[in-house]
C-alpha cells in the first residue's frame, strides 16, 4: 500500500489553488489529508477534493503546521512570512515570487531540472507561468543546439492574474453588449478589446518585474547564467491560457526539421504545426490541457542558426498547480518527502 | 484658389474606404469630386462626404477613367485587373499588396521615403498596415544608429481584415454573454477570447505572406535591402490599432535616451513612455489617432546595441487611409499629381 501524505494548500480558493486541489485528484496524488488554507475573508467556503466538500481552515501559524507538504499560492507575502514556519514541519512547494532567485531554493520545471528537488532546504519554488511553458519548449533546443540569445513577446491570459481578473473581462464584456462603459478595478485600464504592455511592476531600467522573471528565472532553471533574454510581457483579452512569440539563435546550425524532431521527443511538449491544415496551437482551445503546446516552428531569418517558435499552455496548470504537484510527484517518488 | 481634383475610392464601402472619406475630409485635400466605387452588392449605398451622401458607382472599365486621383482599397484582385485602367487617366494610390513588390511601383511612407514618390509611373503602393507603422519607428533608429536586425510580433486588431471582422468578433462577444457557441465565419477559428498565428496564407518555409511583407516591404521602404526581419502576426481579439513588440539591434551603440530624444523628434511618432505614471500605448485607447505612437522604450539586453520598443498605431488610418492620402498630399505639393 502506498504511503499517503497529509497535504495543505495555502490559497486554496484562488483560481491556482482551485487547480491545485483539482490536479492532485485528476493525478491520485497520494493525499491521505486534504486541508485547504486561506485567509480569514475565505472562512466558510469550501473546497472541493474527490467529491467532498471540505471547509477552508484559516491560515495561521497556530494552524499551518503539521502536515507532510504545502502548496502556496498566495501571493509573495504570505509565502515569506508562512512558507518558513510550515517548511519546518513539512515541505513546501511555492508558487510565488517570494524564494525563486534564493540560491538556497531549487527553482523547477520537472522536464528540464528534475534533480535540482534534491538540494531543498525545506522549500522548494515553482516557477513563474510565463517561464515554465517557454523554458519547456527551449531547453530541449538548448540541450540539442545552445542557446545564445531569446527574444520573447507574450500573450498573456487575465487568469494569470487570478479570478477576480476573470471577472473583470467577464464584467467588461458585459459592459459592452449592454453600452456601458468598462471601469477597471484590477487592472489599471480595462482589458476587454484592448492590450496593457504592463505586468507586475516597473523597475528603473524600463523592464516589468513579469519580463525581468522571465530573464532571471530563465537562466537558472536552465542552468544557462550566461543566455541572453529580452521578453516585452504583455495582457490580453483570453481567459486562459498564456501564448508566446519566441526566437532563439543557436550555437549550432540547426534546421526546421531537427528542431522538430528535439521538439517531438522533449517531455511535456506537444507539436502543434500544420500550417496548410490550419492547425497551430491557440489558447481558447488548449484551456483545461497539461502539455506546452509548440507551433509555427521556423527558420528565425535573422540569425545564422536559429529557430521561431509559437508556444502556447494553460498557466494555471502547466504554469502553476500542475507544474506544483510535477515537482510534489518527483519528491515522493525520490523518497526525499 | 486651390486647384482642385477628381478623386475616386475604389472599395468605398469598405473600413478602408470609408476611412479615406473621412481623411480627405479631414484633412481638407483638395478634392472637387468624390466618386465612391464600390461593386455590384454595393449598388444604392451611399459614402458621406462633407455631409453629402453621395451613392457609390458600380465599379468597372467604363465607370471608371477620367478622375485625376485613386485611392483603391478593394483586394489585390480588383487592383490589378482596375488600377492599370485608372492609372491612364490618373494616379492610382493602391492599398492592396498587388504592386507593393514591383520594382517599378514606389513603396512610400512619406515619413520614411517621401522622394520615392518622383518615381510613380501612375502607381504608387501604399505598404501593410503592420510595417508602416513599424516603419515609422525604426526607420529614424536606423538613420541614426543603423539596423541590422529587427525581431517583431504583432498583435493585430480585427479591423485589419475589414467590417466583417469587426462584425465577426462583436458578434462573438455577444454570442459569449448569451451563452451561444460562436461560429466563426471570417477567421477559422473563434476569435473572442482567442489568439489566431495566422494572417493571411501559409507559404512552404512556415512563415505567412503577412509575415513576409513585414519583411519585404520594410527593406522597399527603408532602402535597407540586408536588414534582417523576423516576424510573428497574431490576431488579437481588439477592434481596432495594431501593437507591435519590436526588438532590434544596432550598428552603431544606443542608450535608451538616445533612442528616445531620436524617436522624440521623428515625424510622426508620438512617445507614449512614462512607465511609473502608467504611460504606455494601447490600442483600446488610441482608436482613431493618427501618430505611430511608441513607448516602454528600453535596452534590448540580448544584443552588444539594441532597444526593445512597444508600438501602437490606428493600422485604418496611419496603416491605411491615412498614408495613402499622405502620399496624395506629397505628389500635390510636388507637383506630381
Amino acid at each position: 500500500m502506498t504511503r499517503e501524505l497529509s497535504v495543505g494548500i495555502v490559497g486554496a480558493t484562488g483560481a491556482v489553488g482551485l487547480e491545485m486541489a483539482r490536479v492532485l485528484e485528476q493525478r491520485n496524488f497520494p493525499v491521505g489529508r486534504l486541508v485547504p488554507f486561506a485567509s480569514a475573508r475565505s472562512e466558510g467556503k469550501t473546497v472541493r477534493f474527490r467529491g467532498e466538500e471540505i471547509p477552508v481552515t484559516v491560515l495561521s501559524e497556530q494552524t499551518l503546521p503539521g502536515l507532510d507538504l504545502y502548496l502556496f499560492s498566495a501571493g509573495a507575502s504570505v509565502s515569506r512570512e508562512f512558507a518558513p514556519i510550515a517548511a519546518r514541519s513539512g515541505v513546501v512547494v511555492d508558487n510565488s515570487s517570494a524564494f525563486r532567485m534564493d540560491p538556497g531554493v531549487p527553482l523547477v520545471v520537472p522536464e528540464v531540472n528534475p534533480d535540482a528537488v534534491a538540494d531543498h532546504a525545506g522549500i522548494i519554488a515553482n516557477p513563474n507561468c510565463s517561464t515554465i511553458q517557454m523554458v519547456v519548449a527551449i531547453n530541449p533546443l538548448h540541450r540539442a543546439f545552445g542557446l545564445k540569445r531569446v527574444i520573447v513577446a507574450t500573450y498573456q491570459s487575465v487568469s494569470g492574474t487570478g479570478l477576480k481578473a476573470i471577472d473583470e473581462l467577464d464584467r467588461q464584456v458585459r459592459d459592452y453588449v449592454e453600452g456601458r462603459e468598462p471601469v477597471p478595478s484590477v487592472y489599471p485600464y480595462p482589458i476587454a478589446f484592448n492590450l496593457i504592455p504592463h505586468i507586475d511592476v516597473f523597475f528603473d531600467s524600463g523592464y516589468t518585474k513579469e519580463e525581468m522573471k522571465m530573464v532571471d528565472e530563465t537562466r537558472k532553471i536552465m542552468n544557462a547564467p550566461d543566455l541572453k533574454v529580452c521578453a516585452t510581457c504583455v495582457r490580453v483579452p483570453v481567459f486562459r491560457c498564456h501564448s508566446e512569440a519566441v526566437v532563439v539563435e543557436t550555437e549550432k546550425p540547426v534546421t526546421v526539421s531537427e528542431a522538430r524532431s528535439v521538439l517531438a521527443n522533449a517531455p511535456g511538449v506537444e507539436i502543434l504545426d500544420d500550417p496548410e491544415n490550419r492547425v497551430y496551437p491557440m489558447p481558447r482551445e488548449l484551456a483545461g490541457t497539461d502539455k506546452t503546446y509548440v507551433g509555427r516552428i521556423r527558420e528565425a531569418l535573422v540569425f545564422d542558426h536559429g529557430i521561431a517558435l509559437w508556444i502556447v499552455a494553460d498557466q494555471l496548470r502547466k504554469g502553476a498547480a500542475l507544474n506544483a504537484v510535477q515537482i510534489a510527484e518527483l519528491l515522493f517518488e525520490r523518497g526525499l518527502l
